[in-house]
């Protein structure tokens, strides 16, 4: 029996890869977990949860601390994140040099996520990782690239003496297709209870460089954003309770 | 500047790569890193502050909750650690196959602790990360060994685009030859405060399997181990004054 563990942040990405393991391994074989790294958004772990129960696979978090220990970045500590606006350096659609690494970048926490996921997987008989890394991704996080990823697969084996695979379903896709994939997989549910904000907020902004590029993705897949929709319809519910008063 | 990160367990061999990295790269240039991973035997990480303060280099404890709640482990769970006597599988000169890993094994630690370090690392600007794996190690922890090491530095390197070295001066020493090391750099004062017992025994047990193999080291170098001299020049002066009164 193959089993499957899908490392969940609660964002577009990550749902979308758990429903296609869903897909690839049976609902019954696939899991979910989510790690509390200090993220100053504690509702990305709510949605991690509640995108878990609408999939009806099993969820955990695990904590790490150190992160939060380590310091000086604007997931964790409180330093503004980089808005698209004041961020001359980012490129939406590119890749980002070395030297211009967004303030979101925490230095090798894929790596030590996915290292995490493995030990977890180890014990658990569980032979697939799926995480929902993309080089296309504007943030060209160098921890999310295919051959950082291929590098990492081949140490967790020599380092646990273990068949493990990664799998990274999106990694060439960009954001448009990704939706697209979504629609496809019978994700769009649970898409509507991702996070994807940086600045954590529900509605989302609208302006950090995640909501920007979330929406872009679904405008130029021709979709609606569920999550968007969600909160138009509460909001037109309490439009609408207001006029009736 | 070449600066350097000793990943500091508080042990034999983590210490004496303390003195080589003092001697390599200037003791200024030099700090340590240890793990409160929630191992059973906090006497660990005082061993790691106490040698820290001999050497007179920098020291920093970052906690990895994770590792407990990963579970399933006898250096973080309250599982028996297998004795020597009672491990038919072990063999104390060689290695040991994927299926017979003691149960000390804890999947992945390295990685997770490298990884970490080397954040650490590149949020300090440190460039060489330092580490007392050794593949001729008795215990055969397959992230331990020089492949692994390999391919977790170019893991690194490309994860965190860092221009980053992992050192380890004892991958092909025995104990023996980490004893003569250690006083040719003059780590003998600090390896009087080091810790080795799995079973968190202060004066050391003396039967597991890590008690065994450092007694054996300093048996093969001809030297007195400095931990077991401290412990009886205690226990003579508390004699003598048992016998005084």
């Amino acid at each position: 029996m193959n089993k499957a563990l899908i490392v969940l942040s609660g964002g577009q990405d990550s749902t979308t890869c758990l429903y296609w393991a869903i897909n690839e391994f049976g609902r019954d074989n696939v899991s979910s977990l989510s790690f509390d790294y200090g993220q100053r958004h504690k509702i990305e772990l709510e949605a991690a949860k509640k995108v878990s129960e609408i999939a009806a696979v099993a969820h955990e978090i695990l904590p790490i601390d150190t992160f939060s220990a380590l310091g000086g970045n604007a997931l964790t500590d409180d330093i503004d994140v980089q808005d698209e606006a004041d961020d001359n350096d980012a490129d939406i659609d590119g890749s980002l040099s070395d030297s211009s690494l967004p303030n979101t970048f925490v230095p090798g926490r894929n790596l030590v996520f996915l290292t995490f996921a493995a030990a977890y997987a180890y014990q658990r008989s569980i032979k697939h990782l799926v995480t929902g890394v993309a080089q296309t991704d504007y943030s060209g996080y160098p921890d999310c690239r295919e051959n950082t990823l291929s590098s990492l697969e081949q140490t967790l084996r020599l380092g646990m003496e273990y068949d493990i695979t990664i799998h990274t379903p999106l990694m060439n896709l960009n954001k448009s297709d990704t939706v697209a994939l979504a629609e496809k997989l019978g994700a769009m549910d649970a898409m509507a209870y991702t996070h994807t904000c940086y600045n954590g907020e529900q509605p989302p902004c609208g302006h950090c460089q995640a909501c920007i590029l979330r929406a872009k993705g679904f405008a130029e897949a021709n979709r609606a954003d569920p999550l968007i929709e969600r909160f138009q319809f509460f909001s037109r519910n309490r439009n609408d309770k207001t006029n009736d008063e």
